[in-house]
């Protein structure tokens, strides 16, 4: 029997429809639907696309522990992978959702490590959140031969201020209980003026305000971009 | 009458079916479409959505000259402004087709900058390049507390190596004629084995090779990732 092909399909920022065709075609057509879940929750990458996924279609839940250590995960990643490959073995396509885009800061990666050797896989590449951030704000991410740092917010404080000071343009993610750290790093650099904060792009409770008016501790769907808005020279 | 929206909207990497529903819904909806052309070529962006545009529909090509001195192109742009302007004093939405995402490298922010303050503009977001070349090499981006850099390649030899040095995950874009200098600093940081050049990913004729069997010029639709790869204990 020929093994089935495991897709990582990203389901994009929130919004049902910034789902890519391919995604939907992908997902409406699906026998077998994979996704992780972290701690027990809800997978919010399957709540995008809850009304696309087909009334019969078999569920394969990853519940991901929520440790400092490694080892939990992994073995969920393990257990999980095994679970798919079984699937895969029966000749069964395997759609794994993912928010955003499925090989950025997606954990989609730690299945596709363990799988890629053994079975065929496709990556269908979403829409990432600083793309719906930045149309959420209506500002330039990058603009000519500007470079962009996509930078994690739990970096130490000395870290984040020399990437950020050393860029174009800069998204900070990750922000959580790191955003008053980053608000005193774009104070120092003297760049919280042009700092946006953006939280649940494309989502109905969408939050686009200025970094200074920004909530002390930031939700986990969040990001702050410090960019140079909206020059028309640049 | 009230007037029209601006839509700028992203079409993705060049694949039709890597267009969002939204973008397809716009687009198919569409009474005028405006794009811009480089130096009166065709527009790839309208390419990839060519079967979508309704029969009627009326079209805004803005030709920019390909010139160094920025005067051209932004006389191209503030043209291009002012007749999309007077399709929305006359009450019509005109939808603005960018390749990948419109405020990624996308012109479509010189538009927004000069018509933002006027109208209503809407933002779709799209599937960003990056994304589809991690895709297309299926090799992850950046993963857990990674930073990812956008680098340009016209930087000067000495600041490309500082940027690609400084950071864990990178992608190295616009690269044409600039191509041996990043293989040159790829080669001296010692990270060109696990480097991967991708051309016009998601296209029939895209190409997926290690950097050291990369072509000496590359084509404008093409990046280098500079990742990690597959780790599986990233």
């Amino acid at each position: 029997m020929v093994t089935g092909t495991l897709y990582g399909v990203g389901v994009g920022p929130g919004a049902p429809d910034l789902v890519t065709l391919r995604a939907a075609r992908l997902i409406g057509g699906a026998a077998v639907i994979a996704y992780p879940t972290l701690a027990g929750g809800d997978s919010f990458a399957r709540s995008i696309v809850a009304g696309m996924i087909p009334a019969g279609a078999e569920e394969i839940r990853i519940d991901v522990p929520m440790t400092e250590a490694r080892a939990p995960a992994q073995a969920a990643y393990d257990d999980g992978a095994a679970r798919i490959a079984e699937r895969l073995e029966a000749g069964a396509d395997v759609v794994c959702l993912c928010e955003g885009d499925p090989l950025f800061y997606g954990s989609f990666m730690y299945l596709m490590a363990r799988l890629a050797a053994g079975y065929r896989v496709e990556v269908v590449p979403g829409v990432a959140s600083p793309a719906a951030c930045a149309a959420a704000a209506r500002r330039p991410l990058a603009a000519r031969n500007e470079g962009l740092a996509v930078i994690p917010a739990t970096l130490p404080e000395e870290a984040l201020e020399a990437r950020i000071g050393a860029v174009e343009s800069a998204v900070v993610m990750k922000l959580g209980r790191h955003l008053g750290k980053v608000r005193r790093v774009t104070d120092r650099l003297g760049l919280t003026g042009r700092a946006v904060y953006v939280a649940r792009a494309s989502l109905p409770d969408e939050v686009v305000c200025p970094l200074a008016e920004a909530p002390a501790i930031a939700p986990y769907f969040s990001m702050v971009l410090v960019t140079r808005g909206d020059d028309p020279w640049l």
